[in-house]
């Protein structure tokens, strides 16, 4: 392959990293480069990575691998906890990947959910009605969560940054906070009733940010590992990219809680804190460009920078 | 499959229209929804579809169907006119996909094309060297062009519009207009040196918009059928989604200029023109939700709203 292609590929994956202002509007004050994104997560404190929490996380296991999803209970406490329900009565084993539309969703469930007669039955704690949890009151967002704003302008909201490793916009004139549909989240299907959804279909983001979508739909967190096994599978032919004929479809053959997986069988992976200052470093290195950029713009997308994972040391 | 997620679907893919203000501010003003994206495209007139551009098109065969990209001459004219020479020469005949980073980019070329030895020659009237084309004169664009700017504020350019079907971003004080690095949208790759791409080896954006790319490589066009072909391949295991072995990849039957291909085998395909009625329609039906959305955005994104292609009549 191309050496030159590398140095495109590399700096364009992971930016260079420059101890730069936080204000985006003066790139040019920015000073030279001195550490490349590599170099700032070689140089990580231990204490910037955190575990898996095993509540609030989803093992999906496919014939072609394993896809982790981390749950966001701080913004969807009622999905989240029936998710769990769900996960621990097996609810989703068996069933498939039901559509896969380019450049928006893969989505997973009961194909026969709609059907009474052959929908699969809901396990014991879980409810077949929910409020919709499109977003949570701001003041709850914030310190707690680590949540720190954005420099950086966003067409879609007022004010936008990450909380607990998952991408957040807020408005502080409607006092509402929520989960922006940035690649690789993972929401709950709804049908016309806002308050349709119960977390038995879900989906996940796999093209350009649909933030038309937020606040409309309830958000339940982001898949941390895998999204391309669920981003590269064929696109379904029929109207909305759902599968024409039932074989089509991939099969899931369990989504299971990390609390109730054995330890021996937990991934050993590690998260970067987005309240860290490692991750406040890998923004500015995306923010002020150096090397193979000749035009830095000094700014950076809420959903374009994804949280880093790692095997745990 | 569930009739209330084909809601969800129908509505988020194609939005539903209102005959609004175009002012994003005030989407309260907007009136209640009237047509349909659907109903907006059915009821479109047939000035406001084009023909493919012989001269502007590349016809890229691939075992699993065929790949249509529209060359962007306005933007990137010694690239364009080089990728005409080297389609004419058959350069790419035999060659193969060499990458599939995740939410990056899909690339392909000659995986010996830094091997002397080894690298396949240009073909006649194809040239190794070329001028960087990041960008161009503003005055370039514009009503020569049909570029309208949009009301929506875009966070990494001053302006921004479509021209001639190209998402366009633009900066009066600086003077330049360029290509936007959304979905779709294909550049051709280069190494440390600004002056280093020459069209063989090209990539398609396959995730979220990299816009930070913008102004650093020249854009050379649009995928604008068939993305689908590039954007659900098996990714690269190896660093930044290059696959390990050749193997892996994907090979490239041909890519052809449409001008040179009979016309019997031409894709009867048509384009709807960017500086239409109808698409001011569909921004709007993107940007004023209704009917299962509840919550309206009032604005669009410049790389959330693709240009529809149609059969032509």
């Amino acid at each position: 392959m191309k050496q030159t292609l590398l140095a495109l590929l590399l700096t364009a994956a992971l930016g260079s990293a420059v101890a730069a202002p936080k204000s985006p509007a003066k790139p040019a004050a920015a000073p030279l480069p001195k550490k490349t994104a590599q170099e700032i997560l070689a140089a990580s404190p231990a204490s910037d990575w955190r575990a898996l929490s095993p509540d609030n996380t989803l093992l999906m296991d496919l014939a072609s691998g394993q896809v982790v999803i981390e749950l966001a209970p701080r913004f969807a406490p009622a999905h989240v906890a029936n998710i769990r329900a769900l996960a621990r009565g097996g609810y989703w084993d068996g069933l498939a990947i039901l559509r896969v539309q380019d450049n928006f969703v893969t989505q997973w469930g009961d194909a026969d959910g709609e059907d009474a007669a052959k929908a699969r039955p809901l396990p014991a704690g879980a409810s077949a009605q929910l409020p919709a949890e499109f977003s949570v009151p701001i003041d709850r967002i914030g310190r707690e969560a680590g949540f720190a704003k954005l420099p950086d302008a966003d067409g879609w909201a007022p004010r936008t940054g990450f909380a607990e490793g998952f991408p957040v916009a807020a408005d502080p004139k409607t006092g509402k906070a929520w989960l922006a549909h940035c690649y690789g989240m993972v929401g709950a299907g709804r049908g016309d009733a806002v308050d349709s959804s119960n977390g038995t279909e879900l989906y996940a983001v796999i093209g350009h940010a649909p933030r038309g979508l937020d606040l409309n739909i309830t958000v339940v967190g982001r898949v941390i590992k895998g999204i391309e096994l669920l981003s590269a599978l064929p696109r379904g032919t029929a109207a909305m990219g759902f599968y024409d004929k039932p074989e089509q479809r991939t099969g899931i053959q369990r989504i299971r809680l990390l609390a109730d997986v054995p330890a021996a069988e937990r991934p050993a992976l590690q998260v970067l804190r987005t309240d860290s200052a490692t991750w406040a470093q890998l923004l500015d290195a995306r923010r002020f460009r150096s090397g193979w950029f000749v035009h830095s713009a000094g700014r950076i997308d809420l959903c374009g920078a994804s949280v880093p994972t790692r095997p745990a040391p």
